[in-house]
């Protein structure tokens, strides 16, 4: 027994230089910066067991925005783009949406038109292409359309516009015991079927929007088939309400890039103890795309401006990250 | 660098010895019986590296029902008799109730006018005690009232009334890399506060119905408010939705007690598969309660004829576990 004592001392010793070795070199691609410093500071702090700011493993939960925080955004949302292809795809078995608003703009390339569709139109593009399936058949059509489908101006599948700086973070928190969360505006099932491959983030782990679904027997095997009916909306006060329904407890770490994740932000930063609200703001244009308050997608404004006052942690990604993306790397 | 590949090889020796000495006698609150062995040979089929069920550790979802299941619902729900207790404490605030049901019946003891209120009733109760408040407010509401209350019979704190060798099935399916879950049809925000120092289970895995939230902001500080609207009903039909809905991905075994559980075995065991569903019985009035189909709190009838149809394993408590409470172990 006393012999097995010393190996296990001599397995912990062993095991904590090893976990020391991998964690050398943590954010390779981001530069000397203070977005940089701020994060290995609060992670030091948070893991520094005795420390003043020292936190329980179970408590680290990290949550991060997906559509401009983790892949990029631009032209327009990527879940917008199979939503259109996906209105493409089904067009030979809806005749009528030839003469209707919105499907006609869609079938026509005709953008302004879309646009002036407004919220209401894309609510229908959605529920067209998101709703009438099975969980199962809506997940296969996600990953069909991530295989081939390819970003127009990058020409790479949009599972490679992921930002190699962030997956680093992913991976750098989950090194120092953080649980990894998704909490996107975006719809929990398109995320789910590929985000663990590509962020390490497993489906329990993405809190999204979402449209009901309803249990049902078919040929006596039960099945999820999709409502076309909207169930829970995760962004501005609806990302708060989405982490405490899906968690139950209180990040203590949040990333965001746009007003969609203000509340968010706040909502992270309110309770007492070492916190790290951090926003990844745009401004890029050569490697990716640079744009915030005047942008219809990801406008970043409000929660810039409670950035600065309040001292969150803003990624300027063209001076701070060394590489956007893992296809940039050398 | 090869001095420190031995030294790793010697390593992960050590720990695979600890664990399997670890894992030397698990489920030691049960008898040899079928139920038992059909546990175990599901775990060590699905573990198998090679063989012809394994099962990767992160698709290693179980998900167990709570009241019934993880711990006793008799007299009836705990989570009734918490809202019972509410409104006895709020009553001075609430002249009103003197004279209206279905607070009048609380208040006179009068469990014959309490049924008579039927579901609306019981609506009526959850939401005067549940909502109105915010989310923080709630949990410590529920903390406190665990740590005074007494179950009737058994004169214990709730929390004690949990089975013995259903906290041993949790550590032992963990220990063998499963993630383990709560699908209840209680309070998700009932349950957050006390599952993870009980079960083991943090809140992020926890399952249940709830009522809707809203953010808020009070003195620049922000707030979930809870409201009296039903967001969902995580039983029967809606056991499946709730799964997908939080974990996105079919859990590959499910326990549960009653009727209410049958979707969530049958949307377990509807994929390919080794899939193990299993049913707690209650058979045991002396150490426990004995009840199933002619019980109004738990009614195991169709689950039960399922079951015994499906080949499902069924728990007899009375004869498969030498003691049912932590406090019965000697």
């Amino acid at each position: 027994m006393f012999r097995y004592n010393k190996l296990l001392v001599l397995v912990l010793l062993l095991l904590g230089t090893a976990t020391q070795v991998q964690a050398s070199e943590p954010l390779a691609s981001w530069n000397d910066v203070a977005s940089k410093a701020a994060v290995i500071d609060f992670v030091e702090a948070v893991t520094q067991q005795g420390g003043p700011d020292y936190v329980v493993p179970s408590e680290r939960i990290a949550v991060f925005d997906n559509a401009g925080t983790l892949w990029s955004e631009k032209p327009i949302y990527f879940q917008l783009l199979f939503a259109i292809d996906r209105v493409k795809a089904l067009a030979p078995e809806h005749p009528e949406w030839k003469t209707t608003q919105p499907f006609k703009a869609v079938l026509d390339n005709d953008m302004d038109a879309l646009a002036d569709a407004g919220e209401k139109g894309l609510l229908e593009l959605v529920m067209a292409t998101h709703a009438g399936m099975t969980t199962g058949e809506f997940s296969t059509t996600v990953t069909d359309w991530l295989a081939t489908a390819r970003h127009p101006r990058f020409k790479r599948p949009y599972t490679e516009l992921v930002y190699q700086p962030m997956l680093e973070l992913l991976a750098y928190l989950r090194d120092n015991g953080f649980k990894t969360f998704i909490v996107s505006g975006g719809g929990i099932e398109f995320m789910r079927p590929w985000v663990e491959a590509v962020y390490g983030i497993p489906p329990e782990q993405v809190v999204g929007s979402s449209i009901k679904t309803k249990f049902e027997m078919r040929d006596g095997k039960p099945v999820l088939v999709r409502l076309p009916e909207i169930n829970f909306i995760d962004d501005k006060e609806g990302k708060p309400v989405g982490i405490n329904q899906h968690i139950g407890r209180r990040p203590i770490a949040a990333f965001g890039n746009s007003d969609g994740d203000l509340q968010m932000l706040q909502w992270t930063v309110a309770e007492e103890g070492k916190r790290l609200a951090v926003i990844v703001h745009h401004t890029d244009d050569v490697r990716e795309y640079a744009y915030d308050k005047d942008s219809h997608v990801g406008r970043l404004d409000k929660a810039l401006a409670e950035a600065n006052g309040n001292g969150w942690t803003v990624i300027d990604m063209k001076n701070d990250w060394k590489v956007i993306y893992p296809f940039q790397k050398h």
